[in-house]
């Protein structure tokens, strides 16, 4: 009698697992292949020998909290209480689980909008409240209409991924307009934003959640510093709410986790004296360009990438396999292991999609394309 | 409407930050204030350098994994399967957490023996289930006849904590065998065993969970790096469960966390190479006699402390005031920081008892016997 009988092994898992069994080139699970900033990792070894090594306030570094404040404030319009609005967490991920188990309760509903990235569904089941999927339209915008048609006085939440994984895409003013019509008509809806990739945005500029002042009073930003620092590993994300969630919130993350790796807070906080979120992040429209440059001769159709450092690529010139079974011989035939969109929806839905990894250095990204154009 | 309407902010957070605030010596909150073996931060300095930040796999760094797999080798009798039986945590609380809300289903009952560390609560509530809050004997052995008799179908956990925080018992041969009975009379109950403090034991030797070879298809061991390695902030422990049990577990931890810092895994990894456990922990009975010897001349009456860095001390000699107001006092009056016994009590009893941390240097454990002495 499981819990969770529907849940497996997570996608990135069972594809970062065959890669590595197949020595295939691991485009599939993100995160960077490239070196860490030496100022960083400088940052790092220095700490090391100092007093960093014992437990950190439940909500976070304090002057880690304080610089937060300062990064969220131009979207969030005013400088936060670091104290009570900001909590860091170890990954987004957690962040994310912890707004849920705190926030949705049995029989509530929760909007989800597909293709989705996997980890929004088990702490809603664990709730025993119901995830409503509902898919976006073709070109990856969120069908608002058909979101407005599912909104009930059941509906307790709506997660919105901005910039979207796997598709890249970004949310825009008219998508804000439009969502806060409907959330101002649902005015117990809650608004929980996943915004990892808020710093890897190319020609359209991300807009945060947090600019739309209506609904500061129940939105929750959840952002990631292993996405925006390339240091995936660390497992250091946060989250922003107004008080009276956050009350809600901090209760369950102090008896899940209670704090967050002490290390990597002071040297997160540290480097954020010298650099700019911008500058470490803003190398990614080139390695988009490059691996698209890369692909242009080859039987695969890259869809439009505005952020995140995903690529969805069609494969349907080339077979007519279902995604999981292409990506399979991919790795196993090809020697390059990408993600199936399919598994991003909760119907399986299949449009022959998958997605590439390209934050990889570029003999790496070189490399997987020789094998891809010879497909 | 707050899903966990009766639970607060811990005590460890309130009351490290109201000895802050007056500057008062702190052995509230559970952590050392020694440094950290060199060796472990020299690994620390050097790997921050090498290709250790980016997601390691789920269930754990594999070399830790295997040597997790040797650590526990005695107790449990055999060479685990370092992929389906251990898993790396973000610390022993969300070990915690996610074993619960892995296995613990609305209406279950969860046995937990009081006084009880604080972070097994929230989780049970948070799965609709009832926590059953059973008060040890007045010398903190578990009441095994009581226990027995609030064991009915719907009891799916007991919870015990071995070493036991706060009243550093120990759970001997006869209290396995009485619960070895419990057990054997209802096969469906689930055993969760903090062993956090299992390397801080003095004249008794700690009996794992694990030495029970019939109840190893249902039982539950979590430890944690942190206290074996005097590192609590850097969030690090490890659960080990039958495989049926982890892979109902992982499904929660790869939705909840996914994965544990990676540069903490590798170092203790290497760290774990060099030194051996009891080598770490062994100088905590010295700690031990010293804080008691310091405080022989007080007016506070100390209780037997088997294992844990915890004392816990009577003050009835010197106030009749409830615990929390006497800790509230020690702080601004006294300039000492403990924890009031209470708080570990469902039911609030007061038994004019509180604990003291004495993970602490010589000076410090010194400086704080002065003023305890003068009360
Ligand atoms: C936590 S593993 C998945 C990493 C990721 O964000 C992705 O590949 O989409
Ligand atoms: C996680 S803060 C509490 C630390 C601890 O184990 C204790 O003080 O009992």
């Amino acid at each position: 009698m499981s819990k969770l009988p529907n849940i497996g092994t997570s996608i990135f898992t069972i594809m970062s697992k065959m890669a590595a069994e197949y020595n295939a080139i691991n485009l599939s699970q993100g995160f960077p292949n490239f070196p860490v900033d030496e100022r960083l990792t400088d940052i790092v070894a220095t700490l090391a020998k100092k007093e960093v090594h014992q437990y950190l306030p439940m909500a976070g570094y304090a002057p880690l909290l304080s610089k937060i404040a300062v990064l969220v404030q131009d979207s969030y319009g005013r400088i936060l209480k670091p104290e009570s609005e900001i909590l860091v967490t170890a990954g987004a991920t957690q962040a994310i689980f912890a707004t849920i188990q705190a926030l949705v309760d049995t029989d509530d509903e929760v909007i989800i909008l597909d293709p989705s990235y996997d980890c929004y569904e088990a702490p809603v089941l664990l709730s025993n409240a119901k995830p409503i999927h509902i898919a976006l339209n073709d070109d990856y915008t969120p069908n608002w209409e058909t979101i407005e048609k599912v909104c009930t006085s059941k509906t307790k939440m709506i997660i919105i991924n901005n910039p979207h994984n796997p598709t890249g895409k970004i949310l825009t003013e008219m998508d804000f307009e439009a969502l806060q019509k409907i959330l101002l008509k649902f005015p117990e809806i809650i608004l929980l934003s996943d915004e990892v990739y808020e710093y890897i945005t190319f020609e359209e500029k991300h807009i945060s959640a947090h600019t739309r002042s209506q609904l500061l009073n129940r939105c929750i930003v959840v952002s990631s510093f292993g996405k925006t620092f390339h240091i995936t590993g660390w497992k250091v994300g946060y989250l922003v709410a107004p008080e009276h969630l956050m009350k809600e919130i901090k209760k369950v993350h102090q008896f899940l986790v209670f704090s967050v790796n002490s290390l990597s807070q002071v040297a997160i906080s540290e480097y954020l004296d010298i650099v700019s979120v911008q500058e470490i992040s803003g190398m990614y429209q080139e390695k988009r360009d490059y691996f698209s440059h890369l692909l242009k001769n080859s039987r695969f159709k890259l869809m439009p990438c505005e952020g995140t450092y995903f690529q969805v690529a069609s494969y349907s010139a080339i077979s007519n396999e279902n995604d999981v079974d292409f990506c399979k011989k991919l790795i196993t035939k090809h020697g390059v292991a990408a993600i199936p969109i399919s598994t991003f929806y909760a119907d399986g839905k299949d449009l022959r999609l998958i997605r590439f990894c390209f934050a990889k250095d570029n003999s790496t990204l070189e490399q997987a394309a020789k094998k891809l154009c010879s497909i």
